[in-house]
């Protein structure tokens, strides 16, 4: 394939080969397929954690991975504002992975997120990647999966809490060179290496190494009428700009919430905080809604507006939407 | 971990540390899981294609690799005499994979097997790996999903198949050393390199580089009353095993098909044939109901005993369980 191959590029191979979902039904180009049951809606995706991409072994424990590598695809479901029901995980790696520790952090994730896995492969290969494929479900009579595609302009956009946390957290990391089992990422964030830890250290090295999805926001931003959610996986500038495409809107940013540790640059373009960005009409008071919930405060970050679309303003300034990207090639 | 893992211990992990499904339905442990739903039950799986290890790329094509991941996934619910119903599907590899060519095939088995791909993620990675989930349903009011464990002792044994083709068919590629873009596997088939070709000699290649799993044979089995089905993707002598394992009998072979180009040794432990291995009480007449159903008729090939749990006996003899395995370390 050509040089600098983008994800969006592949999806759009993968949706040029494969015939279009049913009316009502969303495939290939959302963060979980959304798919019509006697019952609701069922979601359905899968994602890859693979070391030395998405966690450094060096940095982070096998149980970190597991744990990412479940969380992600919960994510996905919880950008659609559902709830998780059940995971199949395939491992495949070298003979040398520790692999009691990965599938202790897999389980810790299936507790935690209410997911539980009932099924998995294992196959041999030189790299460890770990694939995890979620269902999840919104019951029939609720309001249905938000998508990436429906907001309009005039909608304000929000997020779920402050940016750049996990990039922070690798930086702190790399910087104490430490591993990352529970144990030396405490000393990652304590010292040995880093000056005198904080609970800021340690709450970002803990966004890096162990990411929590959004379940509750993304219900309850679901419920109270959002128009469109993106989880912030790849970065803020990368995914806004997908919902923006997505949406045929423009967006205007007011100001991004930067997590204590992080640079404005960790939050616009560090990625996997696994923050929800939501799109609601003036009209819903998410904040409320969150109060109401029991869901800690949104941000609110900015409006859509009618165009050019996808096109994001930082304070009036056109920004880069470029940012971390899976494939580096 | 500990040297040459097997992937039955390896679920054996996964197991020790997952909470038990609920009563009905079953978890970690058969070719798919079964969860039960409002209207029947659904089937869940996973199974990763890993280059190098399930296809050799100098052999055959990205898209035979694609093919034979979706195949391989839907091939597990036709173990359970399910239908499938959705896939997702991930990728990761280094970035020049062909992935055009890739996707095509993982879209001709979409179209072919009936299991629309919904989603996909890409991720960067050293070698090419490509995990297929797939969700399959079966109807309430129908005979349940056929698990591995309810043989009983008694039972008569049946297999889809002759087998061994899958593994004569790398014989043959190996041999001629071709590529095996479908151009290419005709060459291989025809001549360059082999004796001059026969029908069953690209059936053979066929066999290996696309595999089609055994879905309407599968349903039907299920439909007559099958007690347990696994299907032969690791080898006869490895997959009867597990089959005798969880359902506690002894299996007493009379004989096994082997398929034209194929020697006994292949047909027992090649592997990656995704004939369906079947067993039914005496009273079922199994070749009746698939000549009912148009199906190719199944070959009868022993019996289940009442011990010693997990023994193999082909013509009195004892027989070798181990065979191909996916893990090679």
């Amino acid at each position: 394939m050509a040089a600098s191959p983008d994800e969006q590029d592949w999806l759009g191979h993968l949706q040029d080969r494969l015939p279009p979902g049913p009316v009502g039904e969303t495939w290939v180009g959302d963060d979980a397929a959304v798919l019509v049951a006697p019952d609701g809606w069922i979601l359905f995706t899968i994602d890859s954690a693979v070391a030395g991409v998405h966690a450094d072994l060096s940095l982070v424990s096998a149980a970190d991975l597991g744990w990412k590598a479940l969380a992600r695809a919960v994510s996905d479901v919880a950008a659609m504002g559902g709830d998780p029901w059940r995971a199949v995980v395939a491992v495949s790696g070298p003979p040398d992975v520790d692999i009691g520790c990965l599938y202790d952090g897999i389980g810790q994730a299936a507790s935690v997120l209410d997911c539980p896995v009932v099924g998995g492969d294992l196959s041999s290969a030189g790299q460890l990647v770990v694939t995890v494929a979620v269902t999840g479900v919104v019951s029939a009579g609720e309001n249905p999966p938000v998508l990436r595609s429906g907001a309009l302009a005039g909608d304000r956009i929000w997020v779920t809490g402050p940016l750049g946390r996990a990039a922070a957290g690798l930086r702190i990391l790399r910087a104490a060179g430490a591993r990352g089992a529970p144990g030396a990422r405490g000393a990652a964030g304590q010292g040995a290496g880093v000056e005198a830890g904080s609970a800021e250290r340690s709450a970002a090295v803990s966004a890096h190494a162990r990411p929590v999805p959004r379940l509750a926001a993304g219900r309850s931003a679901r419920r109270s009428g959002a128009t469109a959610m993106i989880d912030v996986s790849d970065g803020l500038a990368i995914d806004l700009g997908r919902l923006a495409d997505a949406s045929a809107v423009s967006v205007e940013l007011t100001g991004v919430p930067v997590s204590a540790p992080a640079s404005q640059e960790e939050a616009l373009g560090g990625g996997d905080d696994y923050e929800l960005v939501i799109c609601a009409p003036e009209a819903v008071d998410l904040e409320a809604c969150f109060r109401y919930d029991g869901i800690q405060a949104p941000v609110e970050i900015g409006r859509c507006g009618p165009g050019p679309a996808g096109s994001i303003r930082l304070e009036g300034r056109e920004i880069d939407r470029s940012g971390w990207r899976h494939w580096s090639g």
